[in-house]
C-alpha cells in the first residue's frame, strides 16, 4: 500500500525535558536529511541508530535545535514504514518550529491515531491490539495496564482466531457436503455442526464471563457516595482518595486535577461521581440531598450508602435505600466511636443480602474492611482471569454477544433439522462478527472513527 | 567524578503517544537489563542503538510495556555518562510503573535539572550553555529560541572566554614584572594594562548593549493596556492576541491556558498583564479604573494607552498619561471610524516624543501601524545582534555589570598610578566575575539553585 509521509508531535504538549517529532512514510528519512546536519546523512546510517546533530532551517540557515534523530527503516518499525523520531529539547516553540519544517518538506500533519492506524493497515497489529495500545495509554490502574498489555500482545486475538478457525472448518465441511451431495453425509454433517457450534458457544461464553470485570478494569466503576448530611460522606471520600491515589500521584509533576477522582481500591478502579457535590455540601444544610442523590445514583454502578451509627434511621435514610435499590451497594454504618442508636436489624432488613460495614472514619477504623468488601464484590466470584485475557472493550463485548446470538440461531436451526445451507448463513455471520473484533471485515468508516479517538502523534 | 545512577520521566506528564524514562550513570545499562527483555541484552548492544523489547516486572514476571530502549554509552551522551532512554506508549500508569521498576533496581529519582547539571559537572557544557538549554525550553518566540540556541552552541561562552583570556594575559604580564622587578618595566606595564583593560571594557559594553533586547526576548516585555471604559481596550487585546498567537497555538493539543496572554508582535514577545481585568471590566462601569491601572502600570515595561478619537480628552485620560509617564509608551487613538473630537495637539503635547498611532479597531485599521511601532521601539535602535549573541539572562547581566565596575576600578587605579599589584586585584576580580557567567568559580549552592529551576527529567 502506497501512503504519504505523515508527521506529528508525539509527546504531550507542555514544557518538558524531551519532545519528539515522529515522521512515518516512504520519504521520512529524506525529509529528515533536508533539515538535519550531523556527522553522517540520515540516508546513510543504519537502521535503529541514534544520530546526534542539528536541525537547520533550510531557508534561513539558522540552527533551530540540537537533536538526536532515531532512524528506523521499514519494516521493523511501529508503522512498518520508514520512520524517524526527532528527539529535541522540549520547548513549545522549537518543537513546533521543527514540525513546521518537516511539514514544509512535504510531510502531512498526521491525524490522531494515524501512526497506529498504519500499523494496523500495514498488518503489523490487528484492530484489538491497536485498541489495546489506546487502553494502555488511558489505563488508570496497574491491573488495567496489564489487561491492555495482554491485549497488545495479541492474547485476545489468538482466542478469537481459534474460535473463527472452528467456524471456518465447519463452513468448509458443510460446503464439501453441498458440493458433493453424492456422499450423502447430511446426517453426519448436522452432528458435526452441532458439536462445533457448541464448542464456539462455550468459547464465547468463557470470554464474555470476563467482560463485566474487564469493562470495569478498563473504564472504572462509576461509584457514588450517598447519605444524609453529616454522616461522614466527605470523610469517606477523603479516606478512599487518601489511601488509594498513591500509584498515580506519587511522582512529582503529575497533574492532580486530571486524575483527581479516580481511586484504585485493591485493583478495582473507582470513578467517583459527584465528589464536588459532596465537598461543597457536606458542611451545609442539604435541602436537595435526596433529589441530588437520586440523580447521581442513576449514573452509578456502585452505591456506597453511609448511615450514622449514633442516630435512629430516618425516613431520609430509607428513601436513600429505596432510590439505590437494585444497584450494587455497600452499606456503611459510620461513627462507631459514638454510642449505637441505629437499629441494626432494620438496616439488615433493608440491605437484604448486601454487605454492611461498620466504620469510625474519625478514628480511621473499618476502612480496610470496606475496601475488602469492594474487592470481594468484584473479584469475589473467582472470575479473575489467569492469563489477563479480559474482554474489556464495549465494542468487543457487543460483537461477542451478537456472535453468540448467531451461533445460537445456528444451533436452533440444527435442532429443528433445517437445511445445512441455511445453518451455514448463521455460522458465517458469527465468523464475520468475531472477525470484526480483530479488524477483519470492518467498515472503513468504523476504523476511521476508532482511530480518531487516539491521541495525536500516536 | 563518581556519581550514582539517576532516573526520571523526561516527557511532560499527561496522556501522550510517547513517554520517555531517562536513566543516567555508571549502572544505567545494567539496570536496564534487569527489567528488559529483547533480542539482545542491552549490555551487549552497541552504543547509539535502538532496541525493541519489553519491560518485565522482575518480581511478578508480568510484561509491563512494549518499549524501544536507546542505549547511549559514555562519553558521547547528554550527561557524558552511560544512559538509556526507555521509550514507551505514553500512559501515566505504565510510565510510572517503569520508573518505579528502575528505582527498584538501584537508581535514584533525579532532581529537577540533574541530567543537565551532570552535563555541566562532567564538563560537556558550561553554565551559560546549560542556562541556554532551559531558555530554549521556555522560549516563547522564534527569536528567543534562536538566542537560546546560540547560547547553547557556546557563542556567548566564546565571547566571555576571549575577554577572560585578555585579562589572564594581563595578569600574567603583571606577575612577570612583579617576580622579576630587575627588568624595571613598570612604565610599560601600566601602558599595557590600560590598553588591555580598555579592550575588555569595550567588549563588556558590546555585550551589555544587547542586554535590554536580550532580556526582553528571553522574558517577554511586560505590557499593559490602559484607557477609560469603552475606548477599545478589549478590542485591542483581542486584535493583538488574534493576530499574533499563531506560532504557539496553531498546533492542535497546545494548552491555550499556559500561554494565553503571551503574544509575539513582530519578534517582540509581549507578556500582557491584567488581561483578565480588561476582559472583566470592559463592558461594565469601571469605578476603580484609574486605581487599577496605576497598580498594573507599576509592573509594566510597556504601556499601551488607548484614547477615544470621538471624545474630548477627559481628566481621567490625563491622569492615565500621568501615571504612565516615564515608561515606554505608545498612544493609541482609537475609533477613527467616528468623527474626530479629540484635541490632537493636546495629545501630542502629553505624549511628548512617544509614538502616536491612530486605529479603528472596529474596522481592523491601524493595527499594522501599531505593531510596527512596537517593533520600532525595541529593534529600531539598530542594536539587533547579527550573530544572535544576546546577553539575555539577568544573572549574566548583573555579572557583566560587576565585571565592568571592576575593570573601571582598575582603569581608575592606573590613571592615578597605583602599584600594579593593587591594580591586579581588580583585574583578577573582573576575571572571576566573567568566569561565573560560564560557571568557573561558582559556588556550589548557586549551581544547585540554578539547576533546581529546570524541569524534571532534564
Amino acid at each position: 500500500m502506497e501512503m504519504d509521509t505523515i508527521a506529528a508531535i508525539s509527546t504531550p504538549m507542555g514544557e518538558g525535558a524531551i519532545a519528539i517529532i515522529r515522521v512515518s512514510g516512504e520519504d521520512a528519512i529524506q525529509i529528515g536529511d533536508n533539515i538535519y546536519k550531523g556527522k553522517k546523512k540520515l540516508t546513510e546510517v543504519e537502521s535503529h541508530t541514534i544520530n546526534y546533530g542539528h536541525i537547520i532551517d533550510p531557508m534561513s540557515g539558522d540552527i533551530i535545535e540540537e537533536v538526536m534523530v532515531s532512524v528506523l527503516l521499514a519494516p521493523r518499525t511501529f508503522t512498518k514504514e520508514n520512520m524517524i523520531e526527532i528527539n529535541c529539547h522540549g520547548g513549545l516553540v522549537s518543537v513546533n518550529k521543527i514540525l513546521q519544517l518537516v511539514l514544509g518538506q512535504g510531510a502531512r500533519l498526521a491525524e490522531p491515531g494515524e501512526f497506529t492506524k498504519r500499523a494496523f493497515l500495514n498488518g503489523r497489529i490487528d484492530l484489538s491490539q491497536a485498541e489495546g495500545v489506546m487502553d494502555l495509554i488511558r489505563a488508570k490502574t496497574d491491573k488495567a495496564m496489564n489487561v491492555a498489555m495482554s491485549q497488545i500482545e495479541g492474547k485476545l486475538s489468538i482466542r478469537i482466531q481459534k474460535l473463527r478457525q472452528e467456524l471456518l472448518e465447519t463452513v468448509a465441511h458443510v460446503e464439501v457436503n453441498i458440493d458433493y451431495p453424492e456422499y450423502d453425509a447430511e446426517e453426519m454433517t448436522l452432528g458435526i455442526l452441532k458439536e462445533k457450534a457448541e464448542i464456539v458457544n462455550k468459547g464465547i461464553d468463557k470470554l464474555l464471563a470476563t467482560a463485566q470485570q474487564g469493562k470495569i478494569l478498563r473504564e472504572g466503576l462509576s461509584t457514588v457516595i450517598i447519605g444524609r448530611p453529616n454522616v461522614g460522606k466527605s470523610s469517606l471520600l477523603n479516606s478512599l482518595v487518601h489511601d488509594n491515589k498513591a500509584i498515580v500521584t506519587d511522582i512529582p509533576g503529575t497533574t492532580r486535577d486530571v486524575i483527581e477522582e479516580y481511586v484504585n481500591v485493591r485493583g478495582v478502579p473507582l470513578r467517583l461521581l459527584d465528589t464536588a457535590g459532596i465537598r461543597e455540601t457536606e458542611d451545609i444544610v442539604e435541602k436537595l440531598g435526596v433529589e441530588r442523590s437520586r440523580k447521581v445514583v442513576l449514573d452509578s454502578e456502585l452505591v456506597l450508602l453511609v448511615l450514622n451509627n449514633n442516630e435512629e434511621l430516618t425516613s431520609a435514610d430509607e428513601e436513600l435505600f429505596q432510590i439505590s435499590d437494585g444497584r450494587d451497594r455497600i452499606i456503611i454504618i459510620n461513627k462507631t466511636d459514638l454510642p449505637q442508636k441505629i437499629n441494626l436489624n432494620l438496616v439488615k432488613e433493608l440491605a437484604i443480602d448486601q454487605p454492611i460495614v461498620t466504620t469510625s472514619l474519625l478514628k480511621d477504623e473499618g476502612v480496610d474492611e470496606l475496601e475488602e468488601a469492594i474487592k470481594q464484590l468484584f473479584f469475589g466470584g473467582g472470575l479473575e482471569s489467569e492469563d489477563l485475557t479480559y474482554v474489556s472493550n464495549s465494542r468487543h463485548i457487543s460483537l461477542l454477544n451478537q456472535a453468540k446470538t448467531a451461533v445460537n440461531d445456528a444451533l436452533g436451526a440444527i435442532e429443528v433439522g433445517m437445511p445445512v445451507d441455511v445453518i451455514q448463513i448463521d455460522i458465517t455471520k458469527a465468523w464475520e462478527l468475531l472477525g470484526e473484533v480483530i479488524g477483519d471485515s470492518v467498515h472503513e468508516s468504523l476504523i476511521d472513527q476508532l482511530f480518531s479517538q487516539f491521541c495525536l502523534g500516536k
